[in-house]
This record gives structure tokens, sequence and C-alpha cells, in this order.
């Protein structure tokens, strides 16, 4: 691990490792994990993320089909698809990729998901299990990511002062959970939008987590000396001196990693470790169902 | 409303009064509500407490019925119970008294209750929608009691640092959702057992709910001048000079009362509040199944 850095490319990395030895462990055992990605529309970068996900299964050896439906699909096509899929008994783990079409109700269609193929981890029935302090079941793959990421570069938690930035559902929300839970214990602080003094706030944290989707939103000086920052943002940039137009970056400024013990890169954190987290599902419901 | 007195029963009685109200319309509409409750056992508090949950459903002309089993029930005795209301078209909610005996596995038995008819709002599906920001299906009802309880005695909370100590899946948890999503605004640290400096942590708190469930635990010096301190815990405290042998305390030591702008009692606080949310969710269940 590079001094300073939150490695989520070589953790994500070792993890697959695993997960490649188990995949072919369990070919031995004609057990071969099958995931279904449902794309709607033209979104470049919804279909770079489809494209990643799908090869992270190429190199696993797990099988992947994958499933593009015209920007005009219908709630009923989309539910029609679903049913087929969840019915499809060689179909372990389902994904929709985000964002839909704003006309297609992304948590209904959540609901619409097997609980037991729900390789997200989105349903209400995975994320209420972590109500219950419990992560014995499919878990969302970016916070579970994260406490991944701590834990492989032996971060401590017990004790430790957390504040998350940001609520959604797919982060901060299960985020908070998982990072209070009996076995982790941290002190979480879940701030948005609506929190006052934002700046002193993050300043109190031992571990800071950005998750608002805004490019570059926390400060440098928002970051305590000697914390640790995860970044979960991705964020495109314009940027009018590079080829493709853009560059990525993260919630946080690049400069917090001078006061920062550890931080994460964007890319190179928490994308990673998202998508060996996805795999983890993949193969996790494969074995529950098949062996 | 007595000055500094978070008055749970004067809300509870006015939420009660509407209930009585919705719960004659459906009479007449010939839909009645129809609460199973199940105990084990002999444990004398719980039987206190299913004592008051029907003669709630008593006062609101809700029909409930009471299954006893004897301490040494099974799990397959249990679960066939379960299976049976789960069925039984007139039945509208299920609720299990807790705490159950050790060798119940009170949280799978939880989840053998039909989404629908999980009066306490304790099943994983109800309790993934919080995550998901959502509170249009069936809450827990401490924490939703809480909610209203604020809400009722016009408490701010948009922008506010609330702080709950104790992280159980029936309160800390939800509550830490409930009070941090869109709409509610709060931001909310939660604290529990492995918490540093929790003294300093409470000081912090502009809204203070204490769900530990030790008494007096939350001294009055924890507590910040013109707050709002929500005490959830009721335990029992031996007390000679009484008949019965004991008194009723909540986590927060009563000198409290003098920093707080407003305290809630106990008894007759967050108490009355949870058995009116329970009623709440027997009609509402009543509504969506038989109307």
């Amino acid at each position: 691990m590079v001094d300073g850095v939150l490695d989520g490319r070589s953790c994500a990395d070792s993890i697959m490792f695993d997960l490649a030895k188990e995949v072919s462990e369990l070919a031995e055992l004609g057990v071969y994990p099958h995931l279904a990605v449902v794309i709607v529309g033209d979104d470049a970068a919804s279909h770079i993320y489809v494209n990643a996900k799908e090869s992270a299964c190429a190199r696993l050896g797990i099988k992947s089909s994958k499933f593009a439906l015209p920007e005009s699909a219908t709630m009923v096509e989309m539910e029609s698809l679903i049913n087929e899929l969840n019915e499809d008994i060689d179909i372990d783990g389902i994904l929709v990729q985000s964002p839909l079409p704003a006309w297609l109700d992304e948590i209904a269609l959540t609901e619409k998901i097997l609980p037991s193929k729900d390789v997200d981890g989105f349903h209400p029935v995975n994320l209420g299990k972590l109500v219950q302090g419990r992560v014995d079941g499919l878990l969302p793959c970016t916070p579970h990511g994260v406490m991944k990421l701590l834990e492989w570069a032996e971060v401590e938690l017990t004790g430790e002062r957390a504040v998350i930035v940001g609520r959604s559902r797919i982060v901060g929300m299960p985020q908070a959970l998982m990072l209070s839970r009996k076995g982790a214990d941290a002190t979480v602080t879940l701030a948005h939008s609506r929190t006052e003094d934002l700046a002193n706030l993050c300043r109190s944290a031992d571990i800071l987590i950005a998750a608002v989707g805004k490019p570059e939103f926390i400060k440098p000086d928002w970051v305590k000396e000697g914390s640790v920052v995860v970044d979960v943002g991705v964020n495109r940039v314009t940027d009018e001196n590079l080829a493709k137009g853009y560059r990525l970056t993260g919630d946080v400024h690049p400069a917090a990693a001078d006061s920062a013990r550890l931080i994460s890169p964007v890319p190179g954190g928490v994308g990673p470790m998202t998508i060996a987290m996805l795999m983890t599902n993949a193969v996790f419901i494969a074995k529950n169902r098949k062996l």
C-alpha cells in the first residue's frame, strides 16, 4: 500500500483473487454463478459501469447476461423481465443499473427482484437486516466495500467518531448502520444537506466518509489531522485539456490528503471495492442456490 | 401540556381519540380490525404490557385475541401458531410479546410473520423501507411514537443535533433513520456502550433520546440547557417503601428536568405513545386488508 493511500484497487484485487479460486472450486462441483445485468437507455456512464461489472465477471469465470432495453422501456416491460429472471432457475443475481429514466420507479422495481437474487443488496428485506444489526445477508455493495476496505487497512473503528456525509439509501443510510453495529462499534453521525456547521462536524471525525455526489465538496481544512477519509463520490468534471473532455474527481478535495492519515483515491478507491462486493454477493447467492 | 413536560399521555390520548372515530367509521363499512397477541410464559412485566395493549384495543373497539403459550413452548409450536395467524383471514395484526424465553429465536419468529400483518413493524421488509428513507409502511411503534410526540410538541428537527443513546433494532437503529430522513432532517449521532466521552456527546445534543435500558443512566449534567429529552427507558428499581416493592424509572435521571426545555416523563411519556402507534398500525393494516 502506498503511504497514505487507502488503496481500493489492491484490496479489491486480493478479494477478486480469492473469489476466482472459489469460483473454480464451485465449477468442479458443477456450480456456475450467473449474473443478469439489466440496463435501460444510452447513458454513457451507466454503460461504462455495466461493462466494468461484466468484465469483473469474465475475470472470475462468472457467467453474465446483459439485458439492454431501449430508453422507452415501460414499467410493465421492466416488471415482466424481472419476473422472468426471478423464475429462471439458472440466474443467481439480478441487478438493474441505475439511474433509470425518470418514468421508471427504481424503488418499486427493486422490490420486484427476489430478495434471494438481490445481488445489489437494495431490497428492503436485505436492508432491513442491517437495522437489526445483522450482516449475514446480501449487503449493499458500496457500504460493504467501505467496511472491507477499512478492515483491510486495519483501521480501528471501536469508539472512533465516524461522520458520514450524505444520506442516500444506497450508501449513507446503510453505511451508518454498518459502522454503528455491534462488532464495528464506531460512533456515527450522519450528516446531509440540512446539517448545520458541516465543516466543524467533519473536523471532529476520526473517520470521514463522503457520499454526496458533489465534486470536491469536502474542503481540505474540513479534514482532521491524522484522520481516515473514504471518498465514495465519482464525479465527472469538464476538462478541456483532456482528449475525453472530462476528468473524474471525488467528493473530497485532493488536497485533503495533506491532513488525512489515509485517504481513498478517485478512481481506484471505493469503485473497485463496490465491484468486488458485487462479485462476492453473486458467488454467495450461487452457493446458496446451487450447492 | 404541563410546562416542560413532553406529555406522551396527552399526545397518545389525542391520537387514540382520532383512532376511535376511525374505528367506528370502519365498523359502519363492515370492517373490524383484529389484533392477535402472542405471549409466552409468566413474565409479570410482559403480562402487564399485553394487558395494556388489549385494553387499548378494547377502548377503541378493536377486537383482540390473546394466545398464551407456556414457558416450555418450542420454535415449532411458535411457527405453527404464526402460520395459522398468517393464514387466518380475519386477523389483521400479529404481535409476539418480547422478551421470549432464551431458546426461542425472536428474530427468526419475526421473519415468519407476514410483513403485511407485522403490526410491530419489526419485520426486515418494514425496517428496510426506513433505510430507503420511506415512512409509508408499518413503522416500528416506539421510534414512530417518539417522532409523533416531537411533532405534537412542535419540536423543530431540521438541522438540529440529535443524539440517540442505544443501538437496539427496536429503537435506536430505526430511530436514527427516522430522524435523519429527508423531511425530518435532524443531524443524528447514534451512541452506544462503546462510545467514548458519552457525557460530552450528550451535552452537544439539541434533542437527546435515551434508549439504553439502564435506570437513570443519563446524568443531569449530561443534558444541555434548553434541550429536548426523550426518555424511552422503562426500568424497575427496587423500592422497599412501596407496597409493590419497586418503582418505575427511565434511562434519564429525573433532575435532568432542570436543564431540559422539554422532557418526557416515565411513566406517561413514550410508553403510551408506543401503544397508540401499535393501534395506528392495527387500523392501518385492517384498512389495507379489509376495505
